[in-house]
């Protein structure tokens, strides 16, 4: 059943995404900030079901891209991803039933909502990652053969990059990235075109109500002063890998990407253990007194200790107690054909992918 | 008088757009290659003059972007510059009336060519420098207001990119250039679209006829067993400004360019003298004695002595005996607008411009 977002949803999906985002996605209160302004003039967004679609029905997905750092920084104008969606319409000659997100994460799930505001357009529940990863070949469109141009940057000042018969996504990922830079290390780029029935094969489905169940667990965990990350826990089937207080941040902006290093030191019942968290947009590996303990794609989200709010790698800092979870990515993320896009080695890991289940032996 | 390009007035362009492209431009020998073969196909390109153009004729730019280094190394596929201009005219929704040039350049006079021999359009006598210069905002047509975008970026694999929108012509160059360097720092550039009344305000006009009375000057010169070095400054209006033998080149490609320094020591009248010229992809400045003695936008040529044959800077090498020619640029590239765009401060310089013989005291 279609659904109309909510204030409430809002509040749960800007928690619930911003977690699962695993410390990116860009920043959740900014892209909460931005769809309620919308709503608030009268607009509204509706959700759908990929099964609601026909299977030729055009759906066409659209984020923002750039460094989260930035992000919080260089706030955009607004109509970004409507005028990305529009050029690429026009440059493909398609019109759009729905739209759908690139990622989940605190504002690549509500950038998808802003379009759909203003063009009344549906979002379909679903995305690309069931988590957010900081490059574009790393959705599960592109992993199984969704075609990677045309696509379309647009940033806050109405430039406008196209590109087009790109031979792969790693090549647009590059071309993609170069150009964000050049346009001061934030965009919002649409891409890609996909019928309703690639969508349907190739991506996370349910993932937009997932963010919200998440969500809703951790604002119920809130009203009842329980714990909000067991919460989180019990909706996502993940697992708690640590409590403690953030000692040291390491974070640079470099080659359009936040980089860097997180270190904890335990508390509770890890006193004495330590925690150094490694991140490039996203968190990628968590490494507990020298062993990594989660790896890519499985998730690793970095909680507030009282309130479960997710705290993303651009606001990171000492002092902050948290809560570490590990939570098992959607299974097309962990086949061998999407390990070549996003396993630890893509990122330089020397390190296997073993499902976070496994290395804990749960 | 519209004239048909013959085999005799290409080997003459070939040397004499080498020469007046100050080391750079694409390899000059390579461009004649391309062009005679379609030629020799049943090709043929015409060349007007922009007055047998009505004001509001449609006139494209089109040239190779890259590093010269790269050039010589990573050939065309051939029909790229055709895609670019035809991308172009598909997204900006117009039809070339006829092509021009961006650059005096071995390649870069005769890409346009290219495009008129697959398409039967005419090339005008005209260019946007009068010479050859490293970024895509260095022309006339940008720096007296030609808007930089849409701009068409095509590779040897098809790959394309659009920008539209682009607030200036540095923006542009700088996310060309790293679009072109994810392309394998090699590309066709198809930009601006002007009306031929623009055209004729901005462009130097007669640049081809220029070239091509350069060449024919050397050529004559070879058979009489004369200085062909002297014929071209009996065309041009330079100055030889040193002889020597190469002795050192310091040459790396880097950010997109063929970037060095090549350095003589005299012969002749020179003995005892030294020379060095700073190159970014084009001659820049030339030190004599440690003295500037010639900088942009004026031309730096560097010609072997016996043959008048240009030396490029991806071709300077040890031993090579070479005559080095300063020749004024043309009045558009020295006003004072132009000099924000062109002058030696925009290459790193701490150079006040002067006009050559004014330096020389000519």
């Amino acid at each position: 059943m279609p659904w109309k977002v909510t204030e409430e949803d809002l509040e749960s999906i800007a928690i619930g995404a911003g977690i699962l985002g695993t410390g990116g996605g860009g920043n959740p209160y900014l892209g909460k900030l931005r769809i309620r302004t919308l709503m608030a003039q009268g607009r509204c967004v509706e959700v759908v079901s990929v099964d609601e679609l026909t299977d030729d029905a055009v759906v066409i997905g659209v984020g923002g891209i750039g460094a989260p750092t930035v992000g919080i920084e260089r706030l955009p104008r607004g109509a970004e991803p409507v005028e990305a969606v529009r050029a690429l319409e026009a440059y493909a000659g398609v019109q759009a039933d729905a739209l759908v997100s690139v990622e989940v994460g605190g504002s690549n799930s509500i950038v998808p909502m802003i379009v759909a505001a203003y063009t009344g357009l549906p979002v379909v529940d679903a995305d690309g990652m069931g988590r957010a990863f900081p490059e574009v070949q790393m959705t599960t469109y592109h992993i199984y053969g969704v075609p990677p141009t045309p696509a379309v940057l647009c940033d806050a000042h109405g430039q406008v990059a196209i590109f087009d018969r790109i031979s792969d996504p790693r090549t647009l990922e590059r071309m993609a990235r170069v150009v964000t830079i050049e346009m001061g290390c934030r965009g919002d780029l649409a891409t890609p075109i996909m019928r309703a029935a690639d969508l349907r094969r190739t991506g996370v489905l349910d993932s937009l109500s997932l963010a919200r169940s998440v969500g809703d667990a951790v604002r119920a965990a809130r009203r009842a002063h329980g714990d909000p990350a067991q919460a989180v826990l019990s909706v996502t089937g993940g697992l708690e890998i640590f409590r403690g207080k953030i000692v040291e941040v390491e974070r640079r902006t470099t080659r359009g990407f936040a980089r860097g290093r997180v270190t904890l030191t335990g508390l509770g019942p890890y006193r004495g253990a330590s925690m150094a968290v490694d991140f490039q947009n996203e968190n990628l590996i968590a490494w507990r007194n020298g062993q990594p303990v989660v790896t890519v794609p499985d998730l690793i989200c970095i909680l507030d200790m009282e309130s479960g709010e997710p705290i993303t790698t651009e606001l990171l800092r000492y002092g902050y107690r948290v809560t570490v979870l590990g939570i098992p990515c959607d299974p097309k993320m962990a086949t061998p054909q999407a390990l070549g896009y996003v396993g630890p080695a893509c990122f330089g890991y020397d390190v296997v992918y073993r499902p976070l289940k496994e290395r804990l032996a749960v």
